[in-house]
């Protein structure tokens, strides 16, 4: 059995840091956004963890996401809520990509079916472990998903709030998984503005992204595991799909720790955040050479997970791809859907359309001179595909009167 | 990086034999069914692999499914296809169990959403490697699904035939997914017979459920995993949903190699074959003590991945669950979806009717007092449930008038 979440294992959280201003708030205790209304960041003890913690001592672990539990905030085993958080594959994609060095990070493997477990699984646990009964947070689908299945499973209760046209099967997921789930005619913003009310009455506790602290630190596991995965170095570049921009964030986060750690060294990947040319904010920002970014009017895209018209963490994100030398990309819909054909008739990986634009998004890198064609690249793939809506296929055969099977 | 897809290892096939008769045929070469009309098993030189390949060597290994090399078919690392056959979690269901000790092997993670991928993964690369070109198959859904992700990876030609009321997402993802696929008037086995007419007219490798001989052998690794995860061990009961059965027979096989390997002992899981009420033929014939089970007539169930009237491994199935001295059990669509319900809302884990159907029958085993409370048991949640029909959700709010939020 996996004794990664029956153990119990010191942990080492000092304080939370306000990102953009660096002032100390205490650990164990209920937070959202810092006084200056940004992220808070959680902080470790990185010289007792890299005293207390070998490499191979990690290596010698199950392989899921808490095996990493030194590095994450959970203090007490009994709060640690599990749907079976796996170590999600690297899938080559030779055909679609030109390239034997493109993986597909296969997010889709996750409980719920997307990355948004990793940073609802923390989330959640930290609630339980602080006491949170009642949730609510904005959604455009699967980590409403996410958040409905672990805060069922630790008894905590959900109200969850998406944007209409959410697609069908999320809105039905998050309910049949025990939140109550409610379509607003607006965007996943304007659904955290109600969320914010609520919380402002004290009616819940807000979970939107990175408004409480927890979600990065599940996220971050995402950087912790590619190392462990490529043998303690980390590839030439991520494509990472970006809306709220958690998991690229906490990648970067967890590079530096690793690196505190003696884990891995200095070099850090191009950090490439894909965004859709109907919603790019990130994209025109970091064109402008700007350290934030403007609301994004009248968004729309395929690519309904990175419809985000403002992210909160935008400097955050902003900052992490300027450092890493990459750069924020935008993706037209035609390209995306192309991309996610391609590599599911060529490769058999079936890709969400957040994962198709990653794809997309390498091949205009590649066309721009950005990367070259044999460095080795991951592609992140945030959730299923089979959660997206496929084309109808329509052909019939008649059992009494099959015909010309060298026609079939 | 995962070395099980790219080292070569030594391959200890030695023949194939007749499931009934013990007849035996040459490897390496293309089969279906025996002389007998029976399935064909795969035979290794298990006192050679004995010498080999120590527990600890696997051990060492990463935990996909690739890591039993040595123990599966493929001659040459080339003919590997892989999408990413991760080890998948064992999670636990306290609430809707009522026990610590009952946990569901989530199978919805492998590749394309089932445990298919298992089989075909398999049947693929040896197609690939015996240099079949073209492959058809009936399916229900998922198995056709797995087919053509992992033969258009490996530029093998797909035929699938379903019946005309398999869920339309089974039907789409496969024709997205590169497969020529037609819905028939008619059920699994009716889809068969015109697969079987093409085959015999030499239009396409025949692909049906155990009439190759080698998705057992993928199917297999859900034994070989099991007894990892549990530390060389197994546990106490097993309840797999069962159609054409391949699973169950590919697991019993599994641990009689282990057991001549010295890798476990003589132990084995009560093996419980469920079934849906709707179509039972194996419980059927398990009751009336008989060797082989008739047609059932009228199939209908709403676990359509276990509508198989007619398995051609009958007698294998029944021999396992009676050796283990286990049970075929049949369950009502009621329970099954009463199962399924209880388990996502009280633990957030979204089963597939087939997932459900064995939840409800580990109830009825207990009531019936065929296992304890505290056994530990294993439950084969063997798609994911994302793929499956979901009830509507429908409550609305507008951003400009929220009005109470206590109400929500």
């Amino acid at each position: 059995m996996n004794s990664n979440l029956s153990a119990d294992r010191p942990t080492f959280v000092t304080h939370l840091e306000c990102s953009l201003t660096g002032q100390r708030y205490e650990a164990d205790q209920l937070h959202n956004l810092s006084a200056a209304g940004k992220p808070l960041l959680v902080r470790y003890d990185l010289g007792a963890v890299r005293g207390f913690l070998p490499r191979a001592m990690v290596e010698a672990r199950a392989t899921d996401l808490w095996r990493w539990r030194e590095l994450l905030p959970v203090r007490r085993t009994e709060n640690v809520v599990s749907l079976g958080e796996i170590e999600t594959p690297l899938v080559p994609i030779p055909k679609s990509s030109g390239s034997p060095n493109v993986l597909v990070k296969d997010e889709g493997r996750l409980p719920t079916g997307s990355f948004k477990a990793r940073g609802l699984v923390m989330a959640v646990a930290m609630a339980k472990e602080l006491g949170v009964t009642r949730i609510a947070m904005p959604t455009n689908g699967n980590a409403g998903a996410a958040l409905a299945a672990y805060a069922s499973r630790a008894g905590i209760e959900t109200i969850v709030l998406c944007p209409d046209d959410t697609p069908e099967i999320n809105v039905r997921e998050i309910a049949l998984q025990g939140g109550r789930v409610y379509r607003v005619n607006g965007l996943i913003d304007e659904c955290g503005a109600i969320v914010a009310k609520g919380a402002a009455e004290g009616r819940w506790f807000d979970f939107s992204t990175l408004k409480e602290p927890y979600r990065i630190e599940g996220k971050k596991t995402m950087g912790l595991e590619l190392a462990a995965q490529f043998g303690w170095r980390l590839p030439k570049a991520i494509f990472y799909p970006t809306g709220g921009g958690t998991g690229l964030i906490g990648m970067w986060k967890a590079f530096a720790e690793m690196e505190a750690l003696g884990w891995i060294g200095p070099e850090r990947p191009k950090m490439f955040a894909v965004q859709a040319s109907g919603c790019a904010p990130i994209v025109r920002a970091f064109e402008a050479g700007e350290e934030h970014a403007e609301r994004w009017e009248d968004a729309h895209t395929v690519a309904a997970g990175i419809r985000v018209p403002k992210a909160i963490g935008d400097f955050l994100i902003l900052r992490a791809v300027r450092e890493s030398g990459g750069r924020a990309l935008a993706i037209g819909d035609p390209a995306i859907v192309k991309a996610a054909e391609d590599c599911v008739k060529k490769d058999g990986l079936l890709l969400c359309p957040e994962g198709g634009a990653t794809l997309a998004a390498y091949r205009q890198a590649l066309i721009d001179g950005l990367i070259d064609e044999d460095d080795e690249v991951v592609l992140f793939n945030c959730a299923t595909g089979l959660k997206y809506p496929m084309p109808k296929a329509t052909k019939k055969l008649d059992k009494t009167k099959p015909g010309d099977l060298s026609k079939l």
